[in-house]
């Protein structure tokens, strides 16, 4: 099935996303504007959509609107930020005061509190325009929408972000906001080239998404311009989650860093990760050696052999500490509407139903280690690397009736929970193509490093020689 | 007016207000159970609640219902635990699955999720009775709802969380669930001659209520017993807000436990406070003194002045940090039904829409090196004590069409700021009579000693003798 989808087979050097940076420049001058930018978005939208079905629900009479606003607002030198008209997708977990919010749930049909999230607030504050809203797994868990990958029909883009990442890759929209608690951003868009931030926990403010610990809310994009833009005109609008400062930084994308020590960290996911997917980033770690940087591994150092270990059951954790936050939650729901929430959802609620309050304490002081041993490593080296997920996304045609449900449809987070565990910042940069498909890289900085590993993203990307590796 | 309330005049040696523990002892062999207790609380409510005006919804038939499962449990010796068949009051910002939550606000008139609130989810797994929703002030703020104090019908109960203080002391409820921000618990319970424990921060879990950061639920109750049973068995259940690992302690009250030292604190209160309660409060220390005690004040040692230097605008700081975080939330509330807010709540949203993230990370600096000052007077006492509210509780008989709106109806919470900047755990204790009326005593501990603060608490109470002082 390899290359089925709308944009076939994928190659890192030559795939070109849709950026609103290189474009926006034509604004003040009427050589382009928001309208017909929106425009363009709108018919790809109409010709990859059928295939894709990355979005739930779409405003385009509104944006139309939205769009000649902003266009008036250029042309006048009075645009309300750098992304003043840039036609954004929304998971649909979050609120809009002009959309329904289902989070693709069954027992969440027609539901529409008419609120914006504190974010999407802060996005129309700056001038961008809702679009839609997009696909996601239910409630952010695993079981999935219909959305497909756009480099192969037969794939999963990755979730629960799973519209938001297809509808970047898809040039339908130069930046989508998504949501990871174990690695709903990130690994989607490993799986589909894009770049995108995981801020720091508490950098930007999750509205009424305030009952998990370690969920965040972050761009999607298809440049690091565009994705630094984004996040950071949110941050300096509504700032952070309560109690939390908030990401900071630079108001537009920061100039190149060049990272000098990495540490590759394996995570879960090495272990039992295909070769071809190996190679890749191995080969990408010589470029960068290539290039005059060093690279350091869990051999190399204590503080890294001791935070591998720390992680070594960071799923189990991480999955526990979430359904254990979620179990009140989903409790009421499953009252309210049994028939309206998967099987999936309701085989997670009843693990969560079986701990304790000192069970979840217990995994408390677990994440708590884990942060300790990642803080113990940051004198080592500028950042740690990893893939952004294990390998290209895998083939996934839907649920078959009286088979066991497939765990996880949307892909295995595996090389998430440990980053996800640790609150701290992840970028992921597409730079690697195994079997024709996208495999994300992600750089990990400390925590509020956010801007620092943007920059760094910017400058591997920008020097590095990206990696294709053919199938077995 | 003094006594004009369904109570009379107070006296904090002969008040007996309505307690659970010391019945349910009775409920194995049927010489008392479950359902007549309820039978008595609803009979004082049909009494006393045309004057008092504590709740805003009942569910007499369900917690009938419920009464007689209790009772069943009791008399098989399968109870669910010391607080099955206890009915509660919830205040009417936390949702119920069967009763509206409207927060005092018109614009969630009819509003009705159908969800129980985390705490509520515990309390019911626990067997409580889920008697009602009681009145709240405007969302939590500073507009007032209809509830009058049981002591004196033209005083205010206090707020925000009128109706519960009310419902507990005027014997209607054993025990009412209040939430504070600001002072929201602590000062109506000082008002209302309850005990209350305001939980340290995160240690009761507040469910779907995360969305600002200084926030706590926790409850009112006629008993230091009931108070502590209470908030014990939701924690033993469904823990402290996600990520927080929650209030710990023994599973019955904890015996009460001798402070030889206190540190009396000023906070912003004291300097304007009239002279009858200084005096209360005052003779009250020298009681404790003679009992052989030591207490320490600002000029005593250089941390304590620094703590209390640190909090000198703790009202300005504490307001500022709510407001930011309630900002984009009443901005879509305002969107969708200005009329339906108050002007209150709309002065508040527009100075909270002139800060920008920036003001608001200075706000959270200051709250940081508030914790930081607490924290450096650990060393010195067994704890702080100050006054639970300024005075008895102040005239209110509603606002007057054409003149200003009183900025704080509901009495102002000037010694509760500053404990609530500390995220510490405080308990109200009531061992003070002004002119006929309540005022509690507030007893402060670190973070996570709620536990020890109830057992010093209690060895006050039942060693030091209470003080009345008259009118001027």
């Amino acid at each position: 099935m390899q290359g089925s989808g709308a944009l076939g087979s994928y190659d890192p050097e030559q795939f070109q996303g849709l950026c609103f940076h290189q474009i926006s420049g034509k604004f003040a001058d009427g050589s382009d504007s928001p309208r017909a930018f929106l425009e363009r978005c709108l018919d790809t939208i109409a010709a990859s959509e059928p295939t894709v079905q990355a979005f739930v629900s779409l405003q385009e009479t509104a944006a139309r609107a939205a769009a000649d606003a902003s266009t008036a607002r250029w042309q006048a030198g009075q645009q309300l930020s750098a992304i003043d008209g840039m036609p954004i997708g929304i998971k649909d977990l979050l609120e809009t005061k002009d959309m329904p919010t289902e989070m693709g749930c069954e027992a969440y049909r027609g539901n529409f509190p008419k609120n914006d999230n504190a974010m999407v607030w802060a996005l129309r504050q700056a001038g961008a325009i809702i679009l839609g809203k997009t696909v996601t797994a239910e409630l952010g868990g695993s079981h999935p929408g219909p959305t497909t990958n756009p480099f192969d029909v037969s794939r999963t883009p990755g979730g629960s972000s799973s519209g938001s990442a297809a509808a970047v890759a898809a040039k339908m929209v130069p930046a989508a906001i998504g949501s990871q608690v174990g690695g709903s951003i990130i690994r989607p868009a490993g799986y589909c080239g894009n770049f995108a931030l995981k801020p720091s926990q508490g950098g930007l403010h999750r509205g009424e998404r305030q009952t998990t610990s370690m969920s965040t809310h972050g761009p999607h994009a298809a440049s690091l311009e565009d994705m630094w833009q984004v996040a950071i005109e949110i941050a300096s609008r509504i700032g952070g989650d309560p109690g939390y400062p908030g990401l900071t930084g630079p108001m537009t994308p920061p100039p190149p860093i060049r990272p000098e020590k990495l540490i590759f960290i394996e995570t879960e996911g090495w272990a039992t990760l295909d070769p071809q997917s190996k190679t890749a980033l191995e080969t990408l770690l010589t470029h960068f050696e290539q290039a005059g940087g060093q690279v350091l591994r869990r051999v190399d150092h204590a503080a890294i052999e001791a935070f591998e270990q720390a992680t070594s059951n960071a799923k189990q954790v991480a999955n526990a500490i979430t359904a254990f936050e979620n179990r009140w939650n989903h409790r009421n729901l499953v009252d309210r509407d049994a028939a309206g929430v998967s099987a999936r959802l309701k085989q997670t609620l009843a693990a969560a139903e079986a701990m304790t309050p000192a069970d979840y304490q217990n995994c408390l002081q677990q994440r708590a280690r884990a942060r300790d041993c990642f803080a113990a490593c940051a004198p080592l080296a500028d950042a740690m690397i990893t893939l952004s997920c294990p390998g290209p996304a895998p083939v996934w045609l839907g649920d078959v009736p009286g088979q066991p449900l497939a765990p996880r449809p949307t892909g295995d987070p595996l090389f998430n929970f440990a980053t996800s565990l640790t609150g701290a910042p992840c970028v992921s940069v597409p730079m690697l193509a195994v079997d024709g498909m996208p495999v994300g890289v992600q750089l990990i900085g400390q925590v509020n490093e956010d801007a620092r590993m943007t920059a760094m993203a910017a400058w591997l990307h920008q020097n590095i020689a990206p990696v294709r590796v053919a199938a077995a």
